[in-house]
């Protein structure tokens, strides 16, 4: 940590902040400049900076460790791959997942399923509880849907992601589910985390509506630091003034995650962008940004559906983007499955 | 719902329209305009607009029935007055909060209590649970904290406000706390809200970092529709590019939300500025703007404080910031207790 | 313009609506819904619509006639294909412009000039007036540096780009330039923008970092309403609460331009991202996402850049940069120039 | 500014940089800590700190010195109070401007200017140059309108503002107003910027609507580096994504400019909220705030207002309002003129 001391911070204020930070248990480096004095404080212990920053004559304290340990490049510098299905996501494989918004009933997922696997899905995505913004919209059909997408998934030997949504839910998500999605909603819900954290299957962390980079990272640390390796990122759109689309798909998310962490990042084009004709144009750009997956709503019959229809590919609409994805996979010598 | 349809829309589409909503369960009334013909959409069906708008020759779908219904004026028009241990929010009355960000220890509760105690002060805030960005940081005494602050208020005869993180702990919460408080990442937990709504206690619900003012007031109607009445909302600052400040306080929601439904509503001026010397001048423009009560940071000794302490304000720092909020009600003809 | 009532408004305030609106030189058509009473104005007149809204009884006031009419596919439906040396922006190709930040010396441009025009480069850009947040800052060598451009393109028969940032400047930049910029904090100087319809060169218009879609194209109609139909829009991010990028880059602005109008839409990876390693990866995503061009920001030497060299290509990178866009432009069958 | 290397960054990495900063005119004072080592780079030269943090090892460049001199109090540390026509702005004056958003004709001034002096404001705002999103919306009077605006304010003895939109326009605004306003689109305007500093009249800045206070100051710095040390700041609502009110008026940036500044500082509640009955309780809030001032859009009859009546005041709401905002002032011992 460095504490920046205002020009005019005579030696009594300067002296001040070096016994404060002493007491709080750091050692302190000063060194000064033309027009500041630096204090650097060197220590392992958890401290708010503000408290800093509100003694006499500090101008500002900036912190120079990384908040995050486990998902950082500097704990683990290769790439984590992550493989369901015989399906991977990271160190230049791109791993898809597709399915409805929601499970409807048992027709609706096995169709889906069907023309999904042809067009080379290996993994369904599907609702059974849904996050509705109203009570009076429909919720999901809870454990009974798990049931179906299980079902559809072994007949057709494809693996399962849907979304958990507390604590209590872990065990049956644990029972059905390969994958857990924890939605933007509750990308900060940490006893939700702490309790992924001490299960071994992969979780797909989504990036909050309003959540900075740096807070994906840290939420996916709660699970890591529970002793869960498995976390694949998902930037699905954050809020911004823009009202055309849903939400504005920040892809430069993308070579930021890269760069700093060593987990995979994958794109939701769905619900970012919440108009169909947009999910096309942004999953191509998502996979030319370098990302490691891509998590896509598709539904047999999206006029019928009993939500988000609007944002989900037809089969055939879903069959002929995957055959695009795999040709701009092949420009970037990666490796689409 | 309105359906408004291109210009150029032709007979054919506009049938189309007509029968894909009447299929759906809706009555449909066209009106043609000079450059537009609209189809009013009548009915009480639950339809995703975006559905109609992907339909042929439509421009816009737009939504007229409010999403709400227990939360508005529409529903009830006189002002919703909630009273915890006589102190009144809403109607006129402003109802005041204050105690530290964080249960350290009785010493602490102890301190700040008897001094909030003389200041006016009747309802006692403190965390048990708290909800850490870093799963490295300090999270809380848990039922320990519980524990202690009911003791302290009980001393003092105050009440207790305390944040619940999960579906799990309200029975503890019911047990000990007279004000259950949801914190802003929290807003969105419909799984925590639904519950609440079964219970018989006050419900202090924080907008979310993002939620826009029609979000919290859904997730108060899912509180409602569940059956408890009793739901105080808070505004506590809203996630911009802005950087000094931790949060933008929206004052403005403040008479937005007052038009519009009959809960109080209360600012945190603590949490959403960060720095102890913008406190005072945000409470006193919340009350100005019409608040129906302030939540506030106080520590005994902000120095030493587990958590947050640099947006504290110190024992004696309340106690003059509470005389002025009074004067200034008074100007505005209302009650602070 | 529909004006839908409270659901408890009477006659009488339906009644003072409708005469309100006829005395602004609107037709008046009611429809009466189960819940709303519903009043469709009918007329040509500009009227500002809270003036209604303020109205005793009306709930909601929604416009329906689309603000922009010039650039909209209503008005034209074919893709505007802009075209400069031979370059054509829009209708299945893509422009690339490439160039330094900043107009530094013959030297540079020089020197970059010729690897770009070796890579295929056939637009160069450089900034001869620089808007600076400082006033203390390199504010760019004026007249001077558009003398070197022009001298510099004409030796490699290329077309020159550079930013006009005052309306006396613009007789200057008729002179020495090919397309005139208008940087993000000039997307609303109206007088610029009014001057600019009345020449007869094409402009390239960046979007604001605080402007919606809508208002984007509002100020492109500015331009082609005096009479200059040849605007290029140009995405280069907006600001959001995250803070590792400069900006972040909205590419799902491609689709909804390309959906809503005839414009060609270029995207800045540059100074959206902020940083070098981003630019490649974010240059790939928007011809993926469909973008009809790009401008991207090269220097022959980053390191002794007087402004922006932190994101600016080296000449090597921009080389194999190109290369590979080329391949995914091959992908999307379109024709990268 | 402060350099912190990398964890693992060697005395190779460690001495390039160093080599580096001192090649661009800076010394290197070097301090190590358990985990990084930190360079200072001291001297005055300017230099973009992301060329540093592109070399090898680089973790973070942290810039301490701040970008604006003559705004800070640093360098000056008493409030500056700006005096016209008698009222007074800063060091604990609140200073009241009100008129309409747009100069309409004669009479509307004259009727509303002399309520307003009624009610004791001495400064009359009123449009005559008016930014509009849209060319085909009324653009303002003109030369005409500042003619009547002056002579109507002539006639009450009051005070003249204005909003000058261009570097051509400024001798016209020299003749006629006393304060020149620069609107919320040109607070980046670098050349209206630098001719206004050149100017002997103070200058109303308003924030733009995507400005972080940092850039609002550093704006005003332009003009103090002119040699105007006249500048009243205005805060006029920041954009988000909250959208029931037009902008999110953010008025904790009142406490943090007075901080940083000694400029004064004053709060526009009708363009930031866009709606009428909003506006009071957002006025009475800035004072408590501590505003050192108001301007407010107020029209004789705003049904008929040519531009943005429905976020006018009336006559006599003003009226009141005056009084009560009397009152806040008094309970914070500060003087309202």
């Amino acid at each position: 940590m460095l504490i920046v001391m205002q020009p005019n911070a005579n030696e009594e204020k300067i002296n001040k902040v070096i016994d404060f930070i002493k007491q709080k248990g750091f050692d302190a480096h000063v060194s000064k400049g033309e027009n500041h004095t630096v204090i650097g404080a060197v220590g392992r212990k958890i401290i708010d900076k503000r408290d800093i920053e509100l003694l006499d004559g500090v101008k500002e304290v900036i912190r120079i460790s990384s908040p995050y340990k486990l998902v950082s490049r500097v704990f683990k510098n290769e790439d984590t791959i992550i493989e369901v299905k015989g399906v991977k996501f990271g160190g230049g494989n791109i791993g898809m997942i597709a399915g409805p918004c929601t499970i409807e009933n048992y027709e609706q997922m096995e169709e889906t399923a069907k023309r999904l696997k042809e067009s080379g899905v290996k993994i369904l995505r599907g609702g059974a509880f849904k996050p509705r913004t109203s009570p009076y919209a429909f919720q999901g059909l809870g454990e009974e849907g798990l049931k179906i997408i299980r079902k559809v998934a072994d007949k057709y030997d494809m693996a399962v992601t849907s979304e958990v949504m507390e604590v209590s839910q872990i065990p049956l998500f644990e029972k059905y589910v390969d994958i857990l999605q924890i939605g933007a909603r509750n990308m900060q819900n940490f006893n939700l985390l702490k309790s992924l954290g001490e299960i071994r299957k992969p979780v797909l962390l989504k990036r909050g509506l309003s959540a900075t980079i740096d807070e994906l990272l840290m939420s996916a640390e709660y699970i890591l630091a529970g002793g869960n390796r498995e976390v694949i990122l998902c930037e699905r759109g954050i809020r911004t003034f823009e009202h055309i689309t849903r939400n504005t798909l920040d892809l430069s998310a993308i070579p930021v995650v890269q760069k700093i962490s060593h987990l995979p990042i994958i794109v939701d084009p769905s619900h970012s962008t919440g108009l169909r004709d947009k999910v096309s144009p942004m999953s191509k750009a998502a996979i030319a940004a370098g990302a490691d997956g891509l998590i896509i709503e598709v539904h047999n019959n999206p006029d019928t559906a009993l939500c988000d229809g609007a944002q989900s590919l037809r089969n055939e609409e879903y069959s002929q983007l995957h055959t695009e994805l795999k040709e701009i996979a092949k420009v970037l010598h990666k490796n689409l499955n």
